[in-house]
């Protein structure tokens, strides 16, 4: 096995963020065949955004979402971008910020995460619908 | 095929956002031979930045060098590292923030971009000059 | 070769940003074998970073962090997750920001940095201790 590529469609989330990882890669057996690789999750979108961050404690992600609604504020004054409302453009600056992927090392058929880490969707709109997300494997 | 790679120089651009795309991968004969894949985007400067974004209104570039310059001020008093001017310091942070490199499925000899997204330069620097990016292309 | 994958432990070091391109690939001989490829750092935490900037003069370290704590705030109002102390929820949100890898272009046994291109640690925890990277090779 080298290289494996799959679409995930992400179901509707409420703006904010959302761990995902096990519906990115909940019952991946093509995993099982990897001795050394990476997993690649690319979203196709420019107002979401995949990171990395804690799997545990939810109060991480109200907080990342605070934080973010708090410095790339809905219909600031500076945006001239709203033609789909104020939290159009705030999207926008997210996806450039948080990034379209994550890039995860394999070892004998897992990912790699530290302990505490997971797969986190951004959803930088009030209402982003289902979200498409890229996933390509490769490795021996 | 298996691996490719080759040196872009992006022609000088004013400060601020600008669409890639074509520039970086519009005659890219390479990308017909892979049938799964990964393309990589890498740029070689500490003042300029590669993400993704979105293709089409050319205000989502303007609003988020806006929003750019809102949140990482020229000459803020906390910038002791000026000492190619003003834009010096906040070029720095932008670059670590957008990120050097953007890495984009490859599927049938296309990106595997969504219908909104095309690849932006960040240029930082008020005369940042040209740019190199090293593109690596892997799959088979 | 194809594929190389080893884990780096980084000492414990205060908050902030370092410079460790030598620590993570400074004694790289498997590198000697890769003609083309991509080297890849991985942080396995949700407190500390990886992003690319200037490897020379130190005040781009500590304006950068200046600029994350000025942007960032420590206990600010907005933040919940405090159980670890004030610097906690702020570190996860530079976890996302900066970036958990990075990702870079190998040519003929080297590392494509540009001139001026190094490996940023970002250390956003007062006490973070040692830090595991899992570093991916992989070209032909």
């Amino acid at each position: 096995m080298s290289w494996f590529q799959t679409v995930v469609s992400l179901r509707a989330r409420p703006r904010g963020f959302h761990l995902v990882t096990d519906e990115l890669v909940g019952h991946a057996s093509y995993l099982r065949q990897v001795r050394i690789g990476l997993w690649h999750g690319f979203i196709q979108h420019t107002s979401a955004s995949l990171s990395i961050n804690e799997n545990a404690d939810p109060s991480v992600r109200t907080d990342l979402e605070r934080w973010t609604r708090e410095s790339i504020p809905d219909g600031a004054r500076y945006f001239a971008h709203d033609a789909e409302g104020d939290d159009d453009m705030p999207a926008h600056v997210k996806a450039s910020l948080f990034g379209a992927g994550v890039l995860i090392p394999i070892r004998d058929g897992h990912l790699q995460l530290g302990t505490w880490q997971g797969i986190y969707l951004g959803e930088h709109r009030d209402l982003g619908g289902s979200r498409n997300v890229i996933v390509t494997v490769m490795g021996e």
